[in-house]
């Protein structure tokens, strides 16, 4: 478990001082070391310069076992090392799905006391219920470029032209990738601009590249030249990429995921520590008028905090976590004193391929899962990684719930976030 | 730059096999190790348990050089080791701010290939420019309990009764941390439903937890029994933590930052291979009305982006990257051919010390921003990270709008994203 | 002109005081008449009781033309009278639509000061550039059926089921009226939730009820026996009927209408005191900017008030006039200090029959306008309607704007509001 | 109660057919008849020449009571007549409030067949229940100049500037009218553009104009000259008039208004034809999870019918039923079997003078109201009516809603619009 650093043998000292010292100085820019400069060294340059400039340490920063090599060319320029997030695993998670059926172990990286012990309590409520079911559907990943007409009847040719050529912009898109396909168009007109949000299925990968690469090609070589009407942005928001948009929320975007659970009483009460009463109560005044009074347009306790922790163990793209907080959250009265409580995640972009799924840690994380993709289901791995996301933003949903009813959340946060327990031991269930 | 791992050298490996054994026969939760056992050893004996379990190996995840006691007990229980996330560095990055005032290089933890790369065309566009003007106001954070009242008549006199007590109440949050100040109590009332919108200064503090350990106390042992009113959920939703909702961008929270620059002709069509015409059309077709159109409450770019990965290096929560992206990015012509460019971000939530701050590779980003938190000056270091983060933001902003007038972001993602190009050589410039 | 009041000779006296009598003794509800009092004959008497109780004259309210037997039959119950709101007139307005080509005088009613005489002025501006560019498209009149169900599977079930039956639905809607035409039907599924948007053609009515029907008929004669599944409320407010809400501005609701118009330097500067420099500024800080920052729906500047003045002169719902102000406004710069202004209306629901249209004076501002339903083309006559509207507000918007640029809007209100003009002048062209 | 018709023996039959002629012919524009033609007789010659060109009649048009000289001053420019819009009566509807106590009978002019019914059976209810409880606050009318600034720096002095001349920008805008005073500014920058929302107490006046001018007095003549800051538009839409906006959810406009009422099981079966378990599973599924599914802004059933049609009925401005739909209805289970029902308005612009509260049949609706504005408590008279209309909508839910859950909506629309009962009979209660 030792970390090798072979860049520290490949170059010779004095080169290597004096690139530092060319960072230093400002004559050489950091993104400007010499091409054939092993990726582990350059990062090793860099940080020795920026140590040098700042004043400050990057040992932890330098101590890391990814192939640098890979993550300098694929995930991240300027490379000098890793942060390292602690992560956390929660289950077993019992799931009840198409691509998920039995029990998993899921990973968390994150930095919030609390987060991991209280998913991990949700956990244990589904299991004792016979599992959660959970489902995912196709809503495919979207890019939408921008373009500039003259006006209305410009627009009106334009659109008439996109439909009737679309098996031919098909045709170009889904040449451009394998594992890319076509599913539509869906227009939007304002004035003189218009936008086209083209939807893909993406296969395993999460697909935003893909569906980049495929619109720029089917937009430069095939939309313009053959209408003239100019794209002015590849990406003209209507897609929309990481930010919160009702768009998405309507239409989906990546998978769309549901995932529920039935409670009784005896369950609420030994694992969860509360009481369907409450928990319904809490609901409605929380995630419902709380919501409503805010303007907000999620609708949940906190989808976003289980998404960021298991994205990033995962490899996904944590920027996605601003869509997927746009989920509902749903706590019924359900049988006697029980409860019904789903969460529905309509935009949750996830991958199993491509991005950051091939580090080391995270490419771990996946195979913890039982994620590998197979090049004969295309579009399994993705989904079963999306079911198991559905589950476990499930299981943080209740056990966050729960705590508001029984006043222990802040007790949660004030033992757990100073310190005060023992490693090891964990305050839920 | 060895990994030691103390652990393996503390517990008898009879003892270790034994407790993996359990695990994986379920006759023990991984939660319920031993509370004497060394949280490097827990860890390693829980990633032994999943490997046995899931048939595959963590290798990576148990290479790690952060103080595994310090990170189970205070940000991750379960703790099985730590995601690797790759980390470059973008600068110099100029500022002229009140909390920054020269160059910064900025680490940015992530694996989405070209957003280094991009971000840093971005400082360079900004550093010829004579650097970013950026200003941070305190927004507060804000934590909001749902209370339950019969109706209007006693609402009026629950929220009168607050009014009354504002000092009394402000004495007991105040209390509960030196650092803690609450500025004011916004309330809203609908049907039986009440929520109060506590804000605080935090210090360097991002102040979550600050903020909720105050509300508990001041609700429990004050507000509740003096008043009789029932409160159902410690936060309400109105508060709002990690969702996208109007009342935080209109009211803003955590940090609210502006950052502006004026790039001349020159320097567009140097740095960023645009100019100022095309700049501004994209600028009103995407982020304007594309945004529109999308029924968006982000009108940017992809502030998500570069959020996302500042936040994770430097130990912020990743799950206030759903707040961060409200932000709105405005690009407007000035001067002959020029453009006056700037990023507004009401809702940034981010603190110096606490979460994910201490930890090694966090507390290294930290410093190598110059960001020491100095009980002296509460609350200066919170808000240096914040004004740099407004002037990564714009530079983000900058470069990838200005790819979308050069055509070149797709081919930026399939140059980088594939791994085509060298390490250590960068596209941008 | 004569107001002949047919009732006060067919009852007699005694009668009439009697029952006037109970009335304001309360032993007699006010919707409680004898069912052969005409109803002319029934307004003055509840008039009279009002009168007495509340110690005011009703002489306007009885002053009308109206057919109180039809009114009180088909629109108002509890009848006693009619509200007479002023009508203006503006034009004429030229318009090059598919459904209207050539000049139009449009009525508005309105008690606005200043609100005819700006429109008219953008009246003027466009005839003088040639005309409007006004299209219009079908987005259907919506309702949307909440169901309940006990979760994913039997959503899923249920969700099969309808996309089965299609056809067998659309055969039972459609036989409600040979008017009503079923487009396509759009689910939507949170927990136990289950909406149904049903879209329609419904030729020249705005077809709220007619839709209505449709699905009430549907849902409680076939959908509900035959799956099982209880239909919780008809409207399940994903319709969503007079609420601003996004799946209407993204789907369209009524009629989507474009309106569009180029004017240049010469005209804005006569007819418009102004100059593209100062409106497309205006636009940029008002009606983009401005709405942002306010979390606006609409983006445009009195959108509401061209409409409602419009609905009351025709005898539209004025309650649609939520949805119509979804609209978003653009004003760019085009050729030689010109500009290009356009809006877009996705929801507007109006109708040439039914409703209000059918009303004396409403009828007679439906024929101004030339709209008279012919069987033959059905739904030509409701599209012209809203084609008009669209060219309406555009005329509306371009006035304000160029009222902010010279500073007249005070102005105006104060001389037109306060009455300080004589009659029959105009402060505008 | 016949209509004279004055006009027409005023002027000379020779000179109306010139001027009729001259129109017809556009040798003379609508807006520009002789400003010594009294009102009635321009508006008689005005309908002429459009029943020439149109080949129509404008009879009923023609057929009014109300003061044309006024009208045509204050109200609507280009007069050319009324419009008839029935009204119907509900009540007595019962309402605790501080401007109401007592039973009130309310006007509502509406062509929308079943509302007055309908409502009216809300009132049966909550009559038998003691009344409902209304309060309203001041929410204040707003309008809120757009500035353009440099950037940060100069906004940050600016906006420092208006703070610290509050007092002298208070002098300013409360000389306009001793009816209005300055409550407060609210600022919002985004980049260069700077909002100040003004909010103003405006006494017994909806307030719109009076805000206006006030506005523009402090700006023009004391904020520009002083700061040289331009104003660009007077109105920056961070206002927000008669736009569906968070700001004016969060912040309220006008007054905000509370309704609420208890209903028994009995009153529940007898009035409405429902129990509390049917309501609340109806407001669950379609006013909260329905309007979450739509992205709706307004979580009601139908506020915008009730608002629209005591709008016109008491010439309020109706374009301001965009504001007002914002509103939030509740319903939740209360005592054994009943329910608690509200009503909360935040946005509710009302007045009791100006606008088109002086016409002759709005005067006597607010008259029927007992609505008579005193200059000695100055927003005691609108307030008054916003408590009325709390009521009202208040009425105008709980029907509604229980329409539902009965299956009865679509039948009363089918009865009453088709006009298949007897005029008279109504068939609620």
């Amino acid at each position: 478990m030792t970390m090798i650093e072979k860049a520290q043998v490949t170059v010779k000292k004095e080169r290597r001082e004096e690139l530092i010292d060319e960072l230093v100085a400002r004559q050489r820019r950091f993104h400007s070391l010499p091409g054939d400069l092993p990726a582990d060294e350059a990062a090793h340059v860099r940080r020795s310069a920026l140590e040098e400039i700042a004043g400050t340490s990057l040992h932890h920063t330098g101590s890391f076992s990814l192939d640098a090599e890979r993550a300098s060319r694929r995930n991240c320029e300027n490379f000098i090392g890793a942060a390292q997030v602690p992560v956390g695993v929660i289950g077993p998670l019992r799931l009840n799905g198409q691509y998920v059926d039995g029990d998993v172990y899921v990973p968390m990286a994150t930095t919030e006391a609390a987060l991991v012990a209280s998913t991990n309590r949700g956990c244990a409520a589904i299991r004792e219920a016979g599992g959660a079911t959970v489902r995912v559907e196709e809503a495919g990943m979207t890019r939408a470029p921008a373009f500039r007409t003259s006006g209305i009847e410009e627009t009106q040719r334009f659109l008439a032209w996109i439909r009737q050529h679309e098996d031919d912009i098909r045709a170009i898109t889904d040449a451009t990738s394998r594992y890319l396909k076509l599913l539509d168009i869906r227009p939007s007109a304002i004035g003189t601009s218009v936008f086209l949000r083209f939807r893909f299925d993406c296969g395993d990968a999460m697909g935003m590249n893909m569906a980049t690469i495929a619109c720029d090609k089917v937009v430069r070589e095939y939309i313009e030249p053959e209408t003239g009407i100019a794209c002015i942005a590849l990406s003209g928001n209507f897609c929309v990429d990481k930010k919160p948009a009702q768009i998405n929320f309507q239409e989906g975007r990546g998978k769309r995921v549901f995932a529920e659970v039935e409670l009784e009483a005896a369950i609420l009460k030994k694992y969860l520590k509360t009481s369907a009463r409450h928990l319904v109560e809490a609901q409605y005044r929380k995630n419902l008028m709380g919501s409503i009074a805010a303007g907000s347009m999620g609708h949940n306790a906190h989808i976003a905090n289980v998404l960021s922790a298991v994205f990033i163990a995962t490899g996904q793209d944590p920027a996605h976590v601003v869509e997927g907080s746009l989920g509902v959250t749903c706590i019924e009265p359900h049988g006697p004193e029980g409860v019904y409580a789903s969460v529905y995640l309509p935009d949750l972009p996830v991958g199993a391929i491509g991005g950051g799924t091939d580090l080391a840690t995270q490419h771990e994380a996946l195979h913890l899962l039982g994620i590998r993709p197979d090049p004969e289901r295309p579009g399994a791995a993705a989904r079963r990684l999306a079911e198991i996301i559905g589950g476990a933003v499930l299981a943080g949903e209740l056990s966050l719930m729960a705590a508001f009813t029984s006043n222990d959340l802040a007790r949660a946060h004030e033992r757990l976030g100073r310190g005060k327990l023992p490693p090891g031991t964990d305050p839920s269930v």
